[in-house]
């Protein structure tokens, strides 16, 4: 009995790090490799298809097995094709960045972007497994640290105040890559997050929690283009404005308020979004994928460690709230 | 409450026959229409993206139901847009060919075309509802019912000996439309065909049995770019073919090996593809999505009404299995 084929999706940047050490850790299998350009400008139906096209090219079936090695985009653009080549093939993630080890690679989110919006284009797909090496976060642009950090303050301020306080303490050592708190951050992000998946799978309720600051982070993210921010740190001024929301309704006090600035200041965070007119960000918002027809809900939060899925206050309010971190 | 939106994928003909009859049929909701080109060499990923385009242009969130109101392609391209539109929405297939009754629109399986091979690209996607009216039938051209009346030749020969020998009987009343033969015919089809899915809805096993003629016919229409033949049609030159290698090995009787031609020719259908090399036939065969690793295996037939899953016979004897058939 041969070995799985397994096809390595991959980006050029991760390639030259990390893909000779994965190939030798698959022998005996027949294996091709289809490098994306790297970016979340990327993340497209036509990487879908470069990575289709490479498949059907090897002739590979349904005993494949596609290994997605590297950060979001190749995550979701290697997943997204496992989930639709020959209706469904195996596939393994290997996250490679901070965001994707607890975020994008747990949960089964797969998706590209359409030019209009973020992840309209996708499927809910599990991977087999997920294997998270923290020694590849060294070769971790600083930036990319910082968007991952983001991601894991987000489960903090969602689930988790121990969490955020420990965060408060420790974010210095996350930003210095000091493995024991690494894979603290990183086991107690994931778990958080398989919790809600696992309640919620398909987003009817729950998982929706996941999104906070995300509304607001996907609209600034297609309004640079997706070049602009990356998405953790889209989502670390959406995160801000959806902070202000909650402070504004009266349900986040100031101190706390602070913290969450504060926390994500420490991390090197963006906070604000200098040039960018409040009315083109509520325009995105309105296409956001996560408003139903009853109209634009937001994630906000009751406390640190306290998420609710409410609807969205009056426009005045969503505004000024906005508003706040254009400047 | 407001009704969902109901956003309607069809073709330019079934549009000009039944879209005002389907839009009236849908009072309260909001409609929007996307019509794609006619025909299988149509069912990409152009016609996909096309839809998504559409879909985002109205701004339809995760609430609509996309009704796909058409035959196969259009259930395919509607049914897979469904699947991937915000990672999934709801879908309701309005089957107005034959084939799309009694075969494509139940059972889950969505897909595009990838041209050098069909339904490479896609998802196993159960729609909330079919709605089949036999009444759309009587606009269809002659060679589409030809081209149903292959699929439903298929179940008796798969599946039901008795099913087969009504045919023998009442082919004639099939292909004048005569109502009370096809609604018999499709909701046995139907049946058939929920049976196989409800146990194995992946493929993994007994839904390979559907497959029957399908992996010769696949290679056929490759060849023939989608365009010179019907699927139907080229399944039923696909039947043959797999009745040949059952009956060279002694699993078909001679008699039961006429039968099957005799009732393939009363229903119109081709039986042979002339200009066709066997060596093309076999090389796109090694490129069909069902063979495993395990190599080639074909559905053939114990006797009518009883298919198994088997491996294929030494190259020799398939190749002069499809040779028969292209003269």
């Amino acid at each position: 009995m041969s070995l799985s084929p397994a096809p390595i999706v991959t980006d050029g940047i991760v390639a030259s790090l990390y893909l000779e050490r994965l190939r030798a850790g698959l022998p005996g299998r027949e294996i091709a490799v289809c490098v994306l350009p790297d970016g979340e400008q990327h993340k497209t139906l036509v990487s879908f298809t470069t990575v289709i096209d490479r498949l059907i090219e090897h002739k590979f079936r349904r005993d494949c097995c596609i290994v997605a090695l590297g950060g979001g985009v190749v995550g979701d653009v290697g997943g997204f094709a496992a989930a639709c080549y020959l209706r469904g093939v195996d596939l393994v993630q290997v996250p490679t960045t901070l965001l994707a080890q607890v975020d994008s690679s747990v949960g089964g989110k797969t998706a590209v972007n359409h030019p209009r919006a973020k992840n309209m284009i996708g499927a809910f797909y599990q991977p087999k497994s997920v294997i998270a090496d923290t020694a590849t976060l060294t070769t971790l642009p600083p930036r990319e640290v910082g968007a991952g950090l983001a991601e894991i303050i987000k489960y903090g301020l969602i689930a988790d105040a121990k969490l955020f306080a420990w965060l408060e303490e420790n974010i210095e050592n996350l930003l210095a890559l000091d493995p024991a708190a690494l894979e603290l951050a990183i086991k107690r992000s994931c778990e958080i997050k398989a919790e809600i998946v696992a309640e919620d799978e398909r987003e009817q309720g729950k998982r929706a929690l996941l999104n906070f600051g995300h509304t607001f982070g996907h609209a600034l993210e297609a309004i640079g283009r997706y070049e602009r921010w990356l998405h953790g740190e889209a989502v670390a001024i959406g995160m801000e404005m959806a902070a202000n929301v909650s402070a504004e309704l009266g349900w986040l006090d100031r101190t706390e308020r602070e913290r969450v600035s504060r926390l994500l200041a420490k991390a090197r965070l963006p906070h604000a979004a200098p040039g960018v007119a409040a009315d083109e960000v509520l325009e995105h918002m309105q296409m956001d994928k996560k408003i139903a027809r009853s109209g634009l809900r937001l994630v906000l939060l009751e406390g640190i460690g306290r998420a609710v899925l409410s609807p969205a206050p009056e426009r005045a309010v969503l505004r000024e709230a906005i508003e706040r971190q254009l400047r």
